[in-house]
């Protein structure tokens, strides 16, 4: 069953997963807060990417590098240069607009397809298609527009105390950049072997002229990259490999087949240094957005780094005695996008037996923001309940609720996606025992409280 | 025994901590990049943070709140008006210097000492105490310097497509101010009530004028703060609490008592709005520095914060019926800074018997970048050893390294601070157990391999 973007926006917004960003100043367009669950939802995201791409992989380690680099470093990875929207105002109304989406809307409305993608079209060949089309302006409905010139995406700022040339500086359009930069350092001090991987979990910018769909499109955003270094000619292994691993990596986190495709793009698609890319799209409300691009970069990156620094970026095969630029597979991930779709994923609501109805959240157990609520039947039974709660609380994110009736309290904890609540009852002061209930069946069993912590040793790993 | 900042530098570099950003286009001033095992150790400081002040915590909940905030919020918590260093240039050299740094500097090198700060002096007051004593400039030694000006902190940049006025955003400066415009939106999805706390961890930027010694002062930078609020007149009292609770979290980490002093602001020191500051230093090897600053900042930030917004920021105390903006105690903690004073409280050379001298870092397990070090005593070992290896890194990080001879191998984990090694040998074959060697004694016990994750299960803990 589907349900619109409006019900996944209201729970997230009145249970503290997400707030729009600055609310009491009115919001600053398109920037969002994670809230007191949306907060732990994101963390458990990412710590099961690093779980899985750096921790338990024999390939890969880390890095965290810093949001400002050297600008040096866009010039050489292209951002500088061509990393930008075309942009047009109407003369009429002064709305601006980005000429490509306005020509990608008039295609769709008129059923008009093309080779390839308009994205890839120069200034003219846009103006001069608006222009024999006629198309106009979605605001005012005029044709009168400006030429159409190239907004660059990135934030720029000073550092130091002058804001002229010199100091200018940019936040980071991507993360991958700071890994490529210090390919050499790290594969230096980690004494990894190619063929090896550097992932990156941080924040990223861009400063778009179309952002939304709530926390999809945002231009501050958080990204988990993977570069992985091979050999040439073995990039293709690794990029089904990887392509493979990401699948099954949101496969395993509770995303199921049919919300989710892999769009291989084709020769046209391809960026000219490609061997092949993917996109691993999932079905939002709003419907497929891009949650993970999977691309075989070849030597580009490195190259132009090379390039651009004269430092030596080879690297020296020691077993083959052979010396060459490593080939790059890079698996980039947006943090928000697939916090976003484990959200849109999760939620359903159901009708119980008796004809109630609950509205649940059936994330899997490892990213539930609170894995357990503690809930004493009585108000009299707190002090039990509560030193059950410190226990626990050294293992995992509890929540201690002993306010209304017990089942408005697993209502509460469904909605929020709480996995098991434990009920403690006027028996557990005699038996020592409490009752586990199941979020997804709904089942209670009656546990020792001395064996708590061994039946949720394993619950939450994946 | 204390070492240099030399010697921790080169360690940090060499073995993967801590590397100059973007590095290969000769750096970006006071930029770091976190390397390899670097990433680890703050990722695992920032759990540890998180852990206790959040996850265990009856009190607290989290949040992760956008860097980009609307601009209102700058002026309500007075950064826009007055977050400024006083600047001013010589004449004859063109060298910026902070006024107030050059007074401090002649201060010390002449023995004078005042009452307060020179912080507190107006611009005026300054250039008349530098002209009357003809402080010269510390580059040229001339003495001819420009008028002070303030120049603000913040980082500057444009939302949109137009660098006008109305799109100017600043990177935030503090963590602290996401925290106080979602009081209300915490408060009502979390159910929380006064007294209770929300935590935060995220980069924050100040453009410094004088950013320096290696990560502990940089333009870019990473803080966890936490803001408590409680009923005011019990402030001080909470106070009491969060300034132990700080203490201890060092101390339980493995900050030594002589390492670290705590220093209670006095009243000349103090904030208007506050009524007690504790700073909580540490002896880096370059002298005392600020970790953690605990203030008790009364109702000043959501006061404010009320007043530019016009929205109601008041508490309804249920229990009381009374109704008051909460005061706010704040431990503000820099993870950089304590990062590096870990690593720096860890680092130690020592001699062995026999003459022998290792490098060890000394951290508590539950900091160190690799738990366990998996090292088969030959590479026809490998097999076995790169069992345990793969089964253990779905609890820890472990490094599996098989290169070099034994001694080595340990003297190369002692040097990252890895707390265990596992010796895979020969015999492990027959006795399906293996040798576990303790860090900081060199003590090594013989466990069967299928204990060994009972045998790690608490040494990891804090």
């Amino acid at each position: 069953m589907e349900y619109s973007m409006e019900k996944i926006i209201a729970l997230a917004k009145s249970r503290g997963f997400v707030y729009p960003g600055s609310e009491i100043y009115g919001g600053l367009a398109n920037t969002w807060d994670y809230g007191n669950l949306g907060v732990e939802l994101k963390n458990n995201v990412k710590a099961a990417w690093w779980q899985k791409f750096i921790k338990e992989s024999p390939y890969n380690v880390g890095v965290d590098c810093a949001i400002l680099m050297n600008p040096q470093t866009w010039i050489a990875s292209g951002h500088l240069g061509s990393f930008s929207d075309p942009l047009m105002d109407c003369k009429e109304c002064h709305e601006r607009f980005r000429a490509d989406k306005i020509i990608e809307d008039y295609m769709q409305e008129n059923n008009v397809s093309i080779d390839g993608s308009v994205d890839a079209w120069s200034n003219d060949e846009m103006k001069k298609y608006i222009d024999e089309h006629e198309i106009a302006c979605p605001t005012c409905g005029k044709h009168n527009f400006t030429d159409i010139r190239q907004f660059n995406l990135m934030f720029k700022t000073f550092q130091g105390v002058t804001e002229d040339a010199k100091n200018v500086v940019y936040l980071r359009p991507e993360t991958a950049q700071g890994i490529f930069v210090n390919f050499k350092n790290v594969q230096r001090t980690s004494r990894k072997k190619v063929p090896f991987g550097i992932g990156q979990i941080g924040k990223s910018f861009r400063n778009e002229i179309t952002p939304g769909n709530f926390t999809f499109r945002t231009r501050e955003f958080e990204q988990m990259e993977l570069e992985f270094f091979c050999k040439p000619g073995t990039d293709l292994e690794w990029f089904e490999y990887w392509r493979g691993f990401c699948r099954d990596w949101l496969i395993a986190l509770g995303i199921k087949e049919e919300q989710m495709r892999l769009r291989d793009h084709d020769k046209e698609e391809l960026s000219f240094y490609s061997n092949a890319t993917t996109d691993i799209e999932f079905l939002f409300p709003f419907g497929w957005g891009e949650l993970w691009g999977i691309a075989d970069r070849t030597d580009y990156d490195l190259g132009r780094h090379q390039e651009v620094s004269g430092q030596d970026l080879t690297y020296f095969d020691d077993e083959t005695s052979e010396r060459y630029i490593p080939y790059v597979v890079e698996p980039s991930l947006g943090a928000d996008r697939v916090t976003l779709a484990f959200l849109c994923a999760a939620y359903d609501e159901e009708t119980l037996e008796g004809g109630d109805t609950r509205t649940v959240l059936h994330f899997h157990p490892a990213l539930a923001p609170v894995k357990i609520g503690i809930l004493p039947l009585s108000k009299k039974l707190n002090e039990g309940a509560l030193k059950i709660s410190e226990e626990l609380s050294k293992y995992y994110n509890v929540e201690f609720d002993d306010r209304g009736n017990i089942g408005k309290r697993y209502r509460r904890q469904d909605e929020i996606g709480t996995p098991f609540c434990i009920t403690y009852d006027f028996d557990s002061e005699n038996d020592n025992a409490v009752t586990v209930r199941d979020r997804d069946s709904m089942e209670q069993v009656r546990i020792p409280i001395a064996e708590l912590k061994a039946y949720f040793e394993d619950k939450f790993r994946f």
